[in-house]
């Protein structure tokens, strides 16, 4: 049986090893790009995403043939509180779209040569037996975060175990891309970064998918709402707010295809096999992920920067700077996609292109 | 017989009809963009590029499936100035690389399924025969521009004429790349720029491939000799720098890979082919189309943004914002290759992705 199936949270974090504890790897990858036919360092941040790759997967030279996108999918409690400019039942919506190829995310996965994967992790609809769509249903939506908890422990567990388990369905894989749905679901991740970071909640609020100033106030509410009520805690328990574990952060504010996604990067991770993140959401769930285990971070890739502001603090903790700067908003995975023929072209780099010296040529 | 062939460039000129002389063509595909199946705007700079490729093929439904790299090389008399670290036969090797779909554009043509194209347009050395280099030399390198003319105008016109016919004998197209070969380039385009945008030589230019601060000096000097020439012209003659011509821009500061590529991009636009940009040297060449007919702008796409800092003074007066900002400096084709994928998510945005209407859902 995988070794990763089952696995707890903390397990799973074990997992994962540092890419390159000694940097020789490091050394070497460098050393190929610097022989290339090319003025050293002449293509950027495409040599850069090259050892990146090369590192995540622990080889001089490598490949991104096997690629697929993960898509988890999960609605929220929070969206009582109107905070989306969306209907709820979009959520379920999309499901169907993307398992049928369509949406946004299928005709671009087709582009470059993706499988496209769609995970119910909590959509609050009955999605069994929709094509194209994986049920692991840990929840029908989760809880309203504004007035209690988002999740129970036990499902942040299952959740993160379902993203895990996702990963190992893919069998051999080079690269991953993730995305997510989930109607409300910025709110969520605003939440999550406001109680990671301690950034203020007008800081990590933004428009998501399109709400007005009304919306946006009461998002900023919101997440205000859960903020003080930890730091409440803080002066009953003495446990102070930065103090959260990456899991009680999940209960408390996540919802399921953030457990989801969280558990797929470290599966991932624990493989082997570099992440291409997509924007806000997916950078939370790294966010956490790295809470989990800081040596995620060395697998991780973020495809663009998104236009929701709290995704630059959640980049700038991460330690990334992201490929595109293409101001996209919409989730799904649509802006991870994007990079992956980026990748496929980093990888080519250390395997195709020849050196100066195989081609019999001198420098100057 | 193609009507572009034997055009000279104020025929080829007037072919390049402007995108959308209307509007209405914008406005149909921006109506499309914002009935698709996602918050209208949250793709960003996707449906601007997706937006720009429909303009510029004429269509609401633009498609990128016939792809092409266009190579053009040349070598340049300026070389024996000393403004190039590497030796001036590495342009022939480059070129016999390329043909057998090797160097760093082989592999990542290959890799975005699009057919390469490389063209002696002026390589000073005999490639005649080689596999996959197209032979329509103009001359054997240009002159030295710190002495005087790099080419004579006749040149110019048949260099323009050669980069015009590559376009027609490849054929039924959907988007063009173009990228160049030729060591010693840098130091023309910065003279190029200079000379078209009376930006001074300090700004225009840079390390190229990697010259050390001599060689900057040098091609400094080499720049500012040029442009000091024709303002001592200028008094003899009454004629105003900004006012030469581009053809007169050519001849004096040119090579034959910069008017091919002039040529390449016009024709290009005659048959409303999207052209995507590399760096600075392929900027500098649609600078030039664009100063022979303004309506040659709406089909330009800048592929990123390169190292060299005299790119942004010609994306600054193109107009154009690139898709990436990767500090690249190769050329080659190098980073417009890599805007092919992305061109390509912009098409099937609007070709395959359905509209809230498609899917029977309600936006809120």
């Amino acid at each position: 049986m995988d070794p990763t199936l089952e696995m707890s949270s903390s397990e799973l974090a074990r997992a994962v090893e540092p890419v390159d504890p000694a940097g020789s790897l490091g050394a070497r990858i460098q050393a190929r790009l610097d022989a290339l036919l090319k003025p050293p360092g002449s293509l950027g941040r495409l040599e850069e995403l090259a050892l990146r790759i090369g590192l995540a997967q622990g080889r001089v030279q490598p490949t991104v043939v096997q690629r697929a996108v993960l898509i988890f999918a999960g609605d929220h409690g929070v969206y009582a509180e109107g905070v989306s400019a969306y209907d709820q039942t979009i959520t379920a919506e999309l499901c169907r779209a993307f398992g049928a190829g369509s949406g946004v995310i299928g005709p671009l996965s087709r582009g470059v040569g993706a499988r496209l994967s769609v995970v119910d992790v909590g959509v609050d609809a009955d999605l069994a037996g929709v094509p194209g769509v994986r049920d692991r249903k840990v929840g029908w939506g989760s809880q309203n975060m504004a007035i209690g908890p988002a999740m129970t422990v036990e499902e942040v567990e299952a959740s993160i175990r379902a993203g895990a388990e996702s990963v190992a369905e893919l069998g051999g894989l080079d690269l991953l891309a993730i995305g997510e749905a989930g109607i409300g679901n910025t709110t969520s991740a605003a939440a999550l970064t406001a109680l990671l970071t301690g950034a203020p909640p007008e800081r990590v609020v933004g428009r998501g998918t399109g709400v007005d100033d009304e919306g946006l106030r009461r998002k900023i509410g919101v997440v205000r709402g859960v903020v003080d009520g930890e730091g409440s805690r803080v002066e009953v328990s003495g446990k102070a707010m930065a103090r959260l574990s990456p899991i009680e952060a999940l209960a408390r504010a996540g919802g399921f295809e953030f457990g989801a996604m969280t558990g797929a990067i470290l599966a991932a991770a624990a493989r082997r096999i570099p992440v291409v993140l997509d924007g806000y959401a997916t950078g939370v769930a790294a966010l956490l992920a790295t809470r989990l285990t800081a040596a995620a971070q060395g697998y991780l890739i973020a495809a663009h920067r998104s236009a929701e502001p709290g995704h630059q603090i959640v980049l700038d903790e991460l330690g990334l700077e992201p490929l595109l700067e293409w101001e996209m908003r919409l989730g799904e995975g649509s802006g991870a996609i994007l990079a992956i023929p980026l990748a496929e072209a980093a990888c080519r780099l250390l395997r195709e292109v020849p050196t100066f010296e195989d081609v019999g040529a001198q420098r100057g």
